[in-house]
């Protein structure tokens, strides 16, 4: 019988295996006594089993507080777990609840987070998984594999009317964006209906398709409870959009996947409440289980931060997550991802050193519309960054080529 | 205008004044440099306002590590911060990405967690509530102010034949039983399809309403995709079921309130995955504001863990969680606080001394199924046991009285 497997990277006062055994118990017989009707024969059917235990630090202080026992040592390890197929079929929310439910509550540990997880092929016949993913992401605006989608978040986040936001686009649009998205805290504010708004940006995007034959990729904002969603959803394919953004935490993944399998336009996932799930780092879940995750509810692109971002996550986190991403998962579409948080381009030479691949979707916000000759100027050096990246020019080599490049690099690099 | 107010616990080695500033800036107008359109009058209407700032311990290493800077201390402090409603009208998921969006990413905090929130009353007229709540999950049972209702879980968890099930099922009505329920881990497997074991549990909990007017609460776990979760839903509403129960984080906030919304059930909200979000004391969020966001949804029952449980969840934690469950929340039904993990009767005594309260659902699984002289006996104990606490008598003075719970007593207590 077909099995899923997770790897998790846990921490205990206690004997590694005798813990492990804890966490195959209680997320899949257990309960605090044996009971009657549990019998060997169910056990070996349903029982989670632990595959492999491999040994890592032992640390002096536990790395959740509260676990303290005096005098023990915490022992650090990789533990993969395995469950039957039978215990759940496809549901991805019990399966959620096996691999990420009480298992956290556990007191033997005193670290828990999954690092990734493995599903049967049989998986790919339950979910189609991205339907736009990298090609058909890139393939909406007309880009090949020369270079990233160069996108940006309309700033101020809330506050403009709709007309303002179109203007706003129209000015991007002419400085030769690929992509704009709305900020995840603009949803439908009363300055801006999501109607309103969702109207008087498709009529630029539209007449600038007429006039140019390019169509540029707006993310509109849909986050919010379901039927509202659809509606969201209904009116952007109405008004000839490409894409609509869902804040897949704040959603959860069922509404998700339920918008998600609609199939008709792309969807940019936004992992806003990210930090709460990852940024401790022995307790959550990590980057390449959780974009498996969103990849099955049907996610076409995820936000995994950027190199030398504002944010507190390290970028060697960001060239994990973005080479996550671009692995092959059940056969489908990979997820495109989404480069993002204080990038204004000098961060695409190490970006593309460490990833080499221009299969992202690269957002400057500031780095755009602050960039001191104007927006245009905005793009161009964002673009000049990427060709100088792919060429292995440097940082200053780029810069003494075009003057875009150097004033971005004279505003915005420390 | 109307405002939401959010309570924060943070730690940052920088001013609080200005990292609270940051937070209020990310999370309504921020990007890293100014943009043109950010006018002072949007500011005002439209950016959050740090409200109150209380100082809190002064520590000398970073509680989320990673974010250490040398020769600097830590500075715990209560922050206030509060939004317009005018920033996101009723939309739940644009709620959820303001109050624990990208904040938790921001790297001034070395700790950052949502203690509670404020709504304003407007809110009632766009969210019910839980429509069942305290009252209409007690009254469904037949039970008033006296006790406790007393629940079970079916153990083991995955394995069992809807007909076993079902037997079991009829043992503990016989036993006197008034709730059971899935377990989070059983939604639709290879020996128990979801359909048979609705079918074959209802037939025997109708057949015992018929015979003694009894009408047993049984949560089936429905947690799965939008429309399975809605056919699943029908299904429990044809076989003339009381409850639904959602595994709350694995399905998402937005599904949740989708099936609330029916409005025909009680909904038992699993909050499998919990410990992912709360247990680390800096990180994350706390059980008071996570209440009133099931609350929204609709959710009438939620689980709150048990006093000396079997996990890592302190006594006090799990009396600030009843509480909190008890108290009105924008004018609607309490949601009904589910005590369990390791629950046998002795915790009933320290439970009711510290709420006060028998609107609970108190949950014991091993508790009922190991007891020593059969599951009706362990029924019987836990009733003892309540009694006992309700009266003020202590744990010995109670088990001379019952030799049930006595037995209970001699098994379970540690």
């Amino acid at each position: 019988m077909e099995r899923v497997f997770a790897e998790y990277l846990i921490e205990t006062p206690y004997d590694v295996g005798q813990a492990a055994a804890v966490l195959a118990g209680e997320q899949s017989s257990g309960t605090f006594v044996a009971v009657p009707g549990e019998t060997e024969e169910l056990k070996q059917r349903f029982a989670a089993r632990v595959e492999h235990i491999e040994l890592l630090d032992l640390v002096n202080e536990p790395s959740i507080p509260g676990g303290k026992i005096s005098g023990k040592k915490y022992q650090k390890a990789k533990v993969k777990v395995s469950w039957s197929i039978e215990n759940f079929g496809y549901n991805l929310p019990v399966l959620i609840s096996t691999l990420q439910g009480n298992l956290y509550e556990i007191t033997q540990f005193t670290g828990l987070k999954l690092m990734d997880l493995e599903l049967p092929d049989s998986f790919k016949n339950h979910y189609k998984g991205p339907q736009f993913g990298i090609k058909g992401s890139k393939a909406s605006c007309g880009i090949g594999c020369e270079r990233p989608m160069i996108g940006t978040i309309i700033k101020p986040s809330v506050g403009m009317f709709p007309e303002e936001t179109a203007t706003l686009v129209q000015t991007l649009i002419d400085a030769g964006i690929d992509f704009i998205k709305d900020d995840e805290l603009m949803g439908s504010t009363a300055n801006s209906p999501f109607n309103e708004r969702v109207k008087a940006i498709m009529k630029v995007i539209r007449n600038n398709e007429q006039r140019t034959g390019k169509k540029v990729m707006y993310a509109f904002n849909i986050s919010d409870e379901i039927d509202v969603m659809q509606r969201k959803y209904d009116l952007i394919l109405q008004e000839k959009g490409s894409c609509a953004m869902i804040s897949v935490n704040s959603v959860g993944l069922a509404g998700t996947k339920k918008i998600c399998d609609n199939g008709q336009l792309v969807i940019h996932g936004h992992r806003n409440g990210w930090g709460m799930l990852n940024r401790h780092p022995m307790l959550g879940i990590e980057f390449p289980a959780y974009q498996k995750l969103q990849r099955l509810a049907g996610v076409d692109q995820l936000h995994v931060n950027g190199i030398q971002n504002k944010f507190w996550e390290s970028d060697d986190s960001v060239v994990t997550s973005i080479k996550s991403c671009l692995k092959s998962f059940l056969g489908g579409n990979e997820i495109l991802p989404v480069v993002s948080s204080g990038q204004w381009g000098g961060q695409a030479f190490e970006t593309y050193k460490r990833t080499q691949t221009t299969d992202l979707l690269y957002m400057a916000g500031g780095g755009i519309l602050a960039h001191p000759m104007g927006p245009k100027a905005g793009v161009n050096a964002l673009q000049q960054a990427w060709e100088g990246a792919v060429d292995g020019s440097s940082i200053e080599e780029t810069a003494n080529k075009h003057k875009e490049f150097a004033a971005s690099v004279k505003k915005f690099s420390k």
